[in-house]
């Protein structure tokens, strides 16, 4: 079955029209296309605000009222919002049982780096000002906003607030020097992406800027006193060794990590629960780690 | 508490006498008193032999008799046997509700690489022969032992034998060029090892072959083909990297692989169940994944 399934969604994703050189409302609008899902049965759907950016909350039936997930969706910085993500996020607050706040930050072209990152840190702020308690709160994201989310954390720290419970990192583009081997060795593989179209995104959002800039690449960022991280990627991606690199700085800094690679999957599989049994099973691991997560901040808060 | 505890390990371990410089002989006679503790309670040990080497058969009570895993001993392919990893195995095995044979390979000096790796491919050939599903069969090891097992699975590759379920690795020593960032970024860090101690053990092991073989530093290896790998790891190791690398091999050939680091704990942690909590939480989790990869491979069975 699932062999079967892993090939299914990687012919879907090779016969899927292709956007590189639209411009970039064009690509906006076809991205909102493909991701036009709701948000699953059983969750509760609100526009809001948060570090004064519009934001979308999910709240599942049976939340434990207590816990809240900041996340920030994929899209290379360029493309997506809440909307697009609502049935990724929606799936995860629903397995999670947790709140989930999914933030419109602004995105490049109009707003180069590093305005996603002011935005996933106000937005950081203002939870903690609203009193959440950081032990009840964790991030999330995929792809761009994985490697946002890391960036956010290591904002974070730079400000001196407090760490959240831990956060929860999907594909996460978090390299943008484009150096991982993986960018050469799983051309062909990766049924999303070819180079260009991720120099493409990098342009976007970092115009001239330097690709090394630790908010803009946390992977290779020194990520002492980050809490809990789980990383999840497919084997079929350019993106994979953002992910790898990403492990390895945590370990190196002595974060908790955990890194789990499906092979012959693609980049944030996580999508597609109606087409691979994998894709659950990740957001259900998900959920374990932020429960685990959650239990174990509450136990022992953070001293940042 | 976990915070202390982790911190007291540190301490127990950095104030262990040190064997480096010990002759061989005294070097194993200190391991196995450091280790002489027994499998735990309700947990069958019985002398056996495979693949024409001694054995440790492990049965807990209320085991799932079509399962085994082929557990193969730490102790930087000098020093340790069996009988010094029973409490290890045997926990193991007890949490995993499985059948472990510990298997006595032979040790260097007195017999080098390749030796290590043909007792070990004996023996799960063994096990093939006795009429034992590859779906049935996990590997497992610890330190020197992780990266025995992924050259035994390579070996079985080469061989042209089926893959087994999956394998679990503890601090595998995988990569023999000792050229990982960790080795000099945990210096200090690490409470057991010094550089030195792991040269000298490399120098027993392999005399003047070469490091790079594939069987000798697996991590560094085409890892194409094998079964899903679990690789656990602690922050606090001069071989961090080795984990790292085999992730990051793992990943690139394709392969699911699992890679949990815990920050602030030493090699092979999953030794001190009596003193870090996260040592039971570690065997837990190489026991929910083993039971997860017989499941898998029986519903899909490898066509190598």
């Amino acid at each position: 079955m699932s062999r079967q399934q892993r090939q299914d969604l990687d012919d879907m994703l090779r016969n899927a029209p292709k956007t590189a050189g639209d411009t970039v409302e064009q690509a906006r609008t076809d991205f909102a296309t493909l991701f036009d899902v709701p948000a699953p049965g059983g969750v509760t759907v609100r526009d809001t605000t948060l570090g004064g950016r519009p934001a979308l909350e999910l709240t599942p039936d049976g939340a434990d009222g207590d816990t809240v997930v900041l996340f920030l969706h994929g899209g290379g910085y360029v493309v997506g919002s809440p909307r697009t993500h609502a049935a990724l996020a929606g799936d995860l607050a629903r397995r999670a049982r947790t709140r989930i706040i999914s933030l419109d930050y602004r995105l490049a072209p109009e707003h180069r780096f590093p305005a996603a990152v002011d935005d996933g840190l106000a937005a950081y702020r203002e939870l903690l000002e609203r009193g959440t308690s950081p032990a009840a709160i964790a991030l999330a994201g995929d792809s761009a906003g994985g490697g946002l989310a890391v960036a956010t954390l290591l904002a974070a720290r730079e400000a001196g607030l407090p760490m959240p419970a831990g956060a929860v990192l999907f594909s996460p583009w978090a390299d943008l020097t484009l150096t991982g081997a993986s960018m050469e060795g799983k051309l062909g593989a990766d049924p999303i992406f070819v180079r260009a179209d991720i120099e493409g995104y990098r342009t976007h959002y970092l115009g001239g800027g330097d690709p090394a800039a630790p908010l803009a690449s946390p992977a290779l960022a020194d990520l002492t006193g980050l809490p809990p991280l789980l990383v999840q990627a497919g084997s079929n991606e350019l993106l994979l060794d953002d992910s790898v690199r990403l492990a390895a700085g945590a370990g190196a800094a002595g974060v908790d990590v955990t890194l789990r690679v499906w092979g012959g999957l693609p980049h944030v599989f996580q999508h597609h629960t109606a087409l691979v049994e994998e894709a659950g099973q990740a957001l259900d691991d998900a959920a374990l780690f932020l429960a685990h997560a959650y239990r174990t901040a509450a136990a022992e808060p953070a001293t940042a």
